[in-house]
């Protein structure tokens, strides 16, 4: 697989940082994807992460983005840790399933860092499958602290950082604007 | 004006930095805001910046995000650098109006920066604006080299980094993920 100057490929982009914006700016990119009429997979594997709002605003776009929650809510502090990697893994293989499928332009692995990092999947075989995806499949992934191979990998990365944050000065999460 | 901790108010949001998703998170923001039924005003000041899929996206919202275009696509080199300060003077009291107008929940001002880091508005009578605007109303601002007094009058700042580029790697911008 040699890549030549202009050609047009399959992006792999990941947001990663400890800032904001790393979601609402895929979510941003698969609305604007599905405006271009692509088809969009957007995969949440974090549960419960993605609030009413988000929900309410893809259900727009029923036609064109599917959505997944996946996971049991993981918390890094389960009991039952077997447990986490199993739900990892099965949500990694319903991952790979719609890859597979080829019927999307966009995939989104939301939060899917955090199931490298915690070392709940290996990350050599999720590198390998996502090299090889199907041709011109775009995939975005999002999260904190995204491991240096997968940034290696990566044809984009954007990291978003934290400059000011309003909870240091007493102001809570809002509805509508923070979830 | 005092700030109570824990105080639920209007934040004033910037997304700058010369990295991606500026201006897709504040869309994504738009969207998740209109999910929970708040109404948005989204105002490109820079024309053209916005193609296709982003219009097509914000159609699906018609009845929750208004959007307008304003400018007469400020090029930086422009023959009329009167006629471009008139422009920006115009878009500027356009925002206002919008503003007082009290209706909406969530104002974006989308490459908005540019106006203020290029001298074509003053900086003063805009921060005393913003930070007289109607109670509870959210305020994103995004572009690059946002100004370190809009920064300190800013309660939420993100910066999108550049880490990794694909036209690094001699990759065309493509439609549905880059624009």
């Amino acid at each position: 697989m040699t890549t030549k100057p202009n050609t047009k490929k399959g992006l792999l982009i990941v947001n990663t940082g400890d800032g904001k914006g790393k979601t609402t700016a895929a979510l941003g990119m698969a609305l604007r994807a599905a405006g271009h009429g692509l088809k969009v997979c957007f995969i949440q594997f974090i549960k419960g992460s993605w609030k009413y709002g988000e929900l309410e605003a893809v259900k727009r776009f029923a036609d064109l983005i599917e959505f997944h929650v996946m996971g049991r809510g993981f918390t890094w502090k389960s009991e039952d840790l077997e447990k986490d990697i199993a739900a990892a893994r099965t949500a990694w293989v319903f991952a790979q399933e719609a890859m597979v499928g080829k019927c999307y332009d966009l995939m989104v692995l939301d939060e899917f860092t955090y199931l490298l990092s915690y070392g709940m999947l290996d990350g050599e075989p999720v590198l390998a499958f996502l090299a090889n995806r199907p041709d011109g499949m775009h995939v975005v992934i999002t999260g904190r602290g995204a491991p240096q191979a997968l940034l290696d990998a990566a044809d984009l990365v954007t990291e978003m950082r934290v400059v000011k944050h309003p909870h240091e000065s007493g102001i809570k999460a809002q509805k509508g604007v923070e979830f």
